[in-house]
Parts: C-alpha cells; structure tokens; sequence
C-alpha cells in the first residue's frame, strides 16, 4: 500500500464549498431535492468536473450517472464507488454528496499521481436517495439493483406537478443503459455517519459491517370535517386528534423497547387544513428501523396494533399500508476487511459499527460485493442545515476509500 | 304584515344549486376560496342576477359587493342584508350563500309583487368570510367597519403568491369606495347554523339573540431537524412529539370547560415535512369560542399555560401569538325583536339563540344596528361537502327576512 498516493484535503474540502453554492439556503445548508432545478444544476457541475478530470460519463434510464476512469484492462468490471447529490428540503453540504466528491478526488489524486489502474473506476451518483420530491427513496440505486421497476418510478408523479419521466427528460438525465447491464467488482459508498457514535468515540474511520433495516407505514386517518364554531366537542369527529395521539405512541413504543430502535414521523399532512374547521383527514408517514428483522417486525405489528386501537376507540376511520421495507444487510467480508485494513495502514483509528440510516450501499449490496466508510460528523447532526464535517476527517474517509479501491483495482 | 307577498322557495332553491355549480366539488360541495377564480366566477354570476333584478351595482376598496334595490326616497339609509360567498376549500353549498341568495330573493319577491320601498335595500357580499385563501378571516366587513386597515389586507399574500391588492384588480371586484362611506339603517344576515340545535329542537328560525367570542393562537414550537435513522431516541428534540402533545390538551382543557367552550386545531404544518427527517418545527393556530369573554380569556391563558409547560418540559422552543381576537356580542335588541315578530306572525316556530360561528354580522354590530336568522341544516354539519338544508326551511328564513327588512324600510 503506498502512502505516497494521497488525496489533497483542500481541494476535497472547496469541492464541498463549491457544490453548496447550488441550491444554498440561508443557514449553510442546501435544497436539492431530486431532479429539481437546483438538483440539475448540482449533477451539470459534477459532470463538468469529471470530465475535466478525464473520465467518460454516462446515464442510465433512472438517471443514475457513471463516470470512468478507465483502467488498463477495458474488460475488467469496474470498481464502483459513489453515493448521491440530492438533498433533503432543509439539507446540509455532506450527506451522500462526500460519498460523491470523495470518488471525484481519488480520481483526481490518481490523476496528480499519474497512476493507471487495471480495472477501470466508476463514480456513481445515485439518483433521488432522498426520496422527498418523488419517491421512492434510494430510486435510483433501487432501479439499478432489480428491486424497483423502473417504469413504475418514471410514471410516479413529482411534488410539482411533473412525471419522473418527464423530469429525467427535461434535465437531460435520461440515459439508455438498462438495470444489470452494468456489473461492478465491487461497490465502496463513503458517507458521514450522520449519527454522534464516531465523534463520541473518538473515531475517525467507521467500518460499517450492516445496515439497520427500515420500514415505513403509511397511515390515512379519518373523521369528519365540521365548522370549529358550532360543533360541540362530543359530536366531533376530529381526525388530527386522533392523528395526535398516534404520534405519541410510536414515542411510547420506541422507548419500551431496546437502544436500537428509531421510530420517527416525519411527514404529516391534516386535510382541509383550515383554521375554522375540524380535521377530516390525516396522512402520515411512520418511520421503523432496527437492525434485528424479527425485531424490526414485532415493532411493526405493535405500531400497527396501537394505531388500530386508537381509531376504534374514538370512531375514526384508518388505513395503514406498507410503503417501503428494506431489511437490514450485512456488507461484503471481504470488503468491510479491505477497508479495515486501508484504514489501519494509514494510521487511522475506525470502528466497526452499523448505519443507522438507509444508504444506496444496500440496494447495490444485492448485486455486487459491497461495503460502506463513515466518517464523524459535528453533534452527529444530518437532515440539518447545520451538518458539519472536519476537512481532516472528510479527507481521512477519502483516502482510506483510495486505497481500498486500489486494493481490489490493482496498478497497471 | 303582508302575508300575501312572499319569497318564491323553488326559484330560491334553483339559485342555490346554480351557484353550487361554480367551483363544484366531487361530493356535492364547493371550492371557492376568496378571490380565486372560481370566487371570481361566482361573484360574476351573482352580479349578473342583481343586475336583472334591476339592482344598481357598486364595489368598494375590499371588494365587498352592494347591489341596491332603489327605495322611493333615495335620502333614506339603505337597509342591509347579505352575507358571503366564498368558501372553504372542502366548503357546503349554503355556508353563506344562503344570506347573499335569500337578500337576491327578499328583490325578486318585491319586484314580483311590484312593491316599492321607502328605503333603499342592499344585498351584500362580504369578502373573504372563511379566510382560508388569505387572511383576517371576516376581512371584508372588518374593513367595512374599521376593525381592520384596508392597506393590511391589501398588503397580504394569498396562498397563491399574490397580494390581495392584485386580486382584487384582476378580478374586477377593486371599488373605490371608501369604509365609513355607507351606512346602514340596519343590516340583517340570514345563514344556516351550522350547528344541531335547530334540527333537534324541531325549530325552523333561529333568532340570534348574541355570537360568541372567538381567539385564534398562532403556536410556533421549534425543535431541532435529524436524521430519522441515526438520531438516537434520547437526543431528539421532535417538535411534532411536542405539537401532539399539545393538541390532546385542547381537548382535555375543553372537556374540563362548560358545554359552551369550543376549541380547535384546524390548521397544522409541520417542517421540513420529509418522512425521514424529525420535524425541527411545527406551526398550529388554536381556535378557542366562548360566548363570555371573561370564561374565553380564561380559556385561552390556560391553553397557553399548558401549551409553554408542555415546550419546556421537552426543551421546545414556543412562541404564541393572538393573530385574531373577536369579542363576543350582543346584537341589537330593536332587530332581535323584528326578526322575532316576524317569524310569529308568518307562523314560524323560532328560538332564541346563540351563534357558535363567526358571522360578518359581528363586526357590522359595530356600525349599525344588526341582527341574523338562521335556519336548520342536517344534522348540524357544515365546512364540509354534505352541507344540506331543506328547501322550505330555506323559503321560511328569506321570508322572515323579507317582512323584517320590510318593516324597517316601509311601503311606498
């Protein structure tokens, strides 16, 4: 392993700058949400610069972007690595956008080294990780895996209004290469832990060993609409009432059970929503992760049960459906070692752990060998206009990344 | 009292389903909120109808409508009656409408008898009764009865991204004259209400003695933004855990309170709203009616109480503003007795009672001697879709009116 070959930490760090110049908010964050103007503008700069770093970019039919570094050996499968641009409404300049501009600078360190690999390297962005303007979430690497039809993705309808398809198309995003046409030797997505564990620690490297598992219900409560004025209190049938103390429940039922547990609503929206006028209707999203499925199951069923209960005991209506699950997942041996060991070699302190969050990692672990590196970021804040990360610690993920790719790469 | 002229019920019901043809909801109700096209078009139509019946026409700076039946003695204070016709967005058929059309009525019926006034009547449409679309809800008659600045509300910003200013001006509906400029003799407002009381009563006129006292807090509670899936459950700061918590108390504080008291949340939002990202901040407006203003201002210093106690046991931020305060009120006791008189000698069965909603008739209290009628709807719902009253429960009302404006404004 040669130490000589490292990543230049100021060029990483005004990477991060430059990309949250696009879409910038007031607090320091960023809004990019997934094929949105901001969103284009993010992924043309991107490409720009990976083609200025002499790589070969191509789309795919969800608008997943690859970019080459070619290796020596053209018929070797690439060593994918990567992870996505978009953004939650209130983002910050770190989450999945590191795991991005962390590939563009082993590609641009390799370039100053002058080093020709014999595999090629891929750059991947993901499309729509976030899930906010459309779903589902981690699309893009979910099209890619099988998981997902695409053709469902592209009919599904956007916050504005648009289709997906229609979206892809007028970003310019809208590429031929079909899911599995493209086999990666393996797949490494660096990534701020978004969580406090490493920083507490005193960590700098996470090794992510499995990924927590995560489900999400979505719950339509109803009652009825009445005029705030006239209807007495016990002839209504508020459904935000109700909504209410479902929304102290899933609390309830997180702190009965264990550490691991994270259930969380994040997404709620009452109908009419009208200040002179009771609730007829609430939608919200309840969010379940642990890494244990049996366990992830049984708060599930508890959740649902509680629900249940609830709007039987005060005459509303509900209906619960599963909008997404993804089981946790256990990464690649070999890769979670290689990565270990880069990090060892280069002095790094690192941690096994697992990802609390969903990563695109996941969906591409189903087809190809695959690993994650985290690195600490400040207060372990994420989904935060706040998010912070050290430019030490975010050049420390990268160069551990470098070296694992090289290892699985070879040089020519 | 001549019972010989009389409103015509069929031509009366025709009207009410040919207004609930503009701005059609799928469930039989309707969607016009202030200023919107579809309120634009309801306007239109209602114009034309006044227009026919040989009404002059005439706008003033908030928009209200005043269409004059002339009297034979144009010196003579005009008589008043009317009331709203835009609507919640999940908004009835006769929510207001049924004051404006039994006014259209109260002329078609005179004009059919071929009777002259002594005083001139003005039907009126009030602006922006619901104040969904922008807001103070009542802003039409709270301009015209100097409660509210014109320039406020024209400074205001519709949910569209328009200013009221802007509305008033492509829809045609900016007057130039000024509050204060018209005054009436009287102002008499006949609206369903919107209550059970009537119906279960077996009641057909409500002679409305008072209107309770309504208070709306703006709720702002501030938590902290994360990550659904990292973000430990004991380093949360979840402002929609805090928010629930506060709505259950609206509940609990009004089940405490006298049969009187009515408090509501009908307008909740949540943000960034995204379902994998705890929601670092949460805006509400709590509705709190009571017909005595010294029980009403004690509601509301116990929700706030409460709402602040709840904030600082979760290490919320909060901030509670009163973005709207009516008085409850006493209508005139001349009217009152008119419209009683009136209802006898028709051979109606009547109540005293009070009104649970807000009615522009509050703030025209102010300003000339006012008075309201109402009649039943089914099963007391109304701001919603199966809004419904019965066709001669509707004719008794506008010929309670008729003989109660007659009475004030003489034969010729």
């Amino acid at each position: 392993m040669s130490a000589e070959i490292a990543v230049n930490e100021r060029r990483l760090w005004q990477t991060h700058v430059d990309m949250g110049q696009v879409g910038a908010l007031p607090n320091g964050g960023c809004c990019r949400t997934a094929l949105s103007a901001a969103d284009k503008a993010g992924r043309d700069l991107f490409v720009r610069w990976c083609r200025e770093a002499g790589c070969e970019v191509a789309y795919d039919v969800i608008g997943n972007i690859y970019a080459r570094r070619p290796g020596r050996d053209p018929k070797r499968a690439p060593v994918g690595t990567g992870s996505h641009l978009d953004t939650q409404p209130h983002g910050g300049k770190f989450d999945g956008i590191y795991g991005v501009l962390a590939g563009l600078e082993v590609v641009r360190a390799l370039n100053d080294a002058r080093i020709e690999t014999e595999a090629p390297i891929d750059v991947v962005v993901w499309t729509n990780e976030e899930g906010v303007r459309f779903g589902p979430p981690l699309a893009g690497s979910s099209v890619f895996a099988g998981v997902v039809d695409v053709g469902t993705v592209h009919a599904g309808k956007t916050l504005d209004g648009t289709t997906v398809l229609e979206d892809l198309q007028s970003t310019g995003y809208f590429g031929k290469e079909r899911p599995g046409e493209r086999k990666f030797d393996c797949f490494v997505e660096a990534h701020i832990e978004q969580g406090p564990i490493l920083e507490a620690e005193g960590k700098t490297i996470g090794v992510v060993t499995r990924v927590q598992g995560l489900r999400w219900l979505k719950v339509t409560v109803t009652g009825m609409d009445g005029h705030a004025g006239t209807t007495p209190m016990d002839r209504r049938r508020d459904a935000l009432q109700g909504a209410a103390e479902m929304v102290l429940t899933v609390n309830r039922i997180a702190s009965e059970a264990d550490r691991w547990a994270r259930l969380t609503n994040g997404r709620f929206d009452i109908e009419p929503n009208s200040g002179a006028t009771i609730p007829g209707r609430v939608v919200f999203i309840c969010d379940l992760r642990h890494p244990e499925s049996e366990v992830l199951a049984a708060l599930d069923a508890k959740m649902q049960a509680a629900m249940r209960a609830i709007a039987e005991r005060r005459g509303l209506g509900i209906e619960i459906e599963r909008v997404m699950e993804k089981p946790p997942v256990q990464f690649d041996g070999a890769i979670v070692d290689a990565i270990r060991v880069a990090a060892d070699s280069l002095g790094f302190s690192s941690l096994d752990m697992l990802s609390g969050a969903g990563h695109d990692a996941m969906n591409v672990a189903r087809v190809a060998p695959t690993g994650m590196i985290f690195v600490p970021c400040k207060d372990g804040l994420s989904h935060n206009e706040a998010e912070s990360a050290e430019p030490g610690h975010l050049a420390a993920g990268a160069n551990t990344l470098l070296h694992t790719l090289l290892a699985r790469t070879g040089r020519a």
